[in-house]
């Protein structure tokens, strides 16, 4: 067998896990089978289960893909002094996500829909949700516990609680972009009017 | 053939409806077929057909149903002066829906993620996701305007910009409630501490 570089196995691994990505945008988590994958990507069974065993594997890897763009965007925002406040914070974390992970052919972010409603009853695609949820919910703390230090929050403010609602601002994003086709701006808008 | 009563109409059609949620919080919506629902009802292919002639029927019919419970919230909301503040709204809407809609022994809410992912593909659910919707916004939409008359939103603040965050505030929620088991009580005050 010849040597294969470092950049011939990433190469790879990008291409498996855009065609992918193309089957799930078409026909959803739950229709597309991993015969799908390998018919998709042109390359064979072996190939295909080298990298990625099941589809749990392609979702824990795209989702880890999107999950480490978020935490780009929350560690520059921790890093600033004075912290930006929670509109702004959202607004960049929000813009910087849409930006890189709707970079190429496939919105990743549809993806989302399609995890999320198989994590109801699939025990282990739930288990790649919490735990990505877990840590964005984690970074949105970090800030919140920044905002209340800057007193854009009350003393008495509990940074977890305002972590899940902030979670919950951006998925509701998430799923009004695919459902409802809305504007990043006009959402960010309307939370700049409610928020403190 | 005998003459059945409205009652005897009403009842046959919610025995299917709660067969179909049976079905689909089980299996999800898009693994659950027509047959599928036949035999969990314990009905004939024709008396099911007769209520609800596809999987769409269902949907609509379940969805229209969470709308109504949410429209009786608002207007309860919209008729009281002063009006409720908007982290008091999100509360009692929140609460009324969760109560009335987890009534019984399948919590249609979880529904909703299962009716999200089809309808990215399936351009008949999505007509009926962004019907349900936009009745929704509407709602919000009216209360921000009470909420910019009262002072609780700057002057210049957009309505609809408003209602479209507090729509996402929302379906966060209920998306959070099935994949992570939140706590209704830390995300509404968690929205209280964030909010104006």
């Amino acid at each position: 067998m010849p040597r294969v570089s470092e950049a011939h196995l990433a190469a790879r691994r990008q291409q498996i896990l855009e065609a992918a990505w193309r089957c799930f945008s078409r026909q959803g988590f739950h229709a597309t089978s991993m015969q799908d994958v390998f018919a998709e990507s042109g390359l064979s069974a072996g190939a295909v289960y080298r990298y990625f065993p099941s589809k749990a594997d392609l979702v824990r890897t795209t989702a880890e893909g999107i999950a480490g763009t978020a935490e780009d965007a929350f560690q520059e925002l921790l890093g600033e002094d004075p912290v930006p406040r929670p509109d702004e914070a959202l607004r960049r974390a929000l813009v910087h996500i849409t930006e890189h992970v709707t970079a190429g052919e496939v919105d990743r972010t549809k993806m989302a829909l399609h995890v999320w409603s198989e994590a109801v009853r699939d025990m282990e695609i739930r288990g790649i949700v919490t735990t990505i949820a877990d840590r964005i919910i984690g970074l949105w703390a970090e800030l919140a516990d920044r905002w209340r230090e800057a007193g854009y929050l009350a003393a008495d403010a509990d940074s977890q609680q305002v972590a899940r609602t902030m979670y919950g601002v951006m998925i509701g994003f998430v799923a009004q972009r695919h459902l409802l086709g809305i504007d990043t701006d006009d959402y960010l808008d309307g939370f700049s009017a409610i928020s403190r």
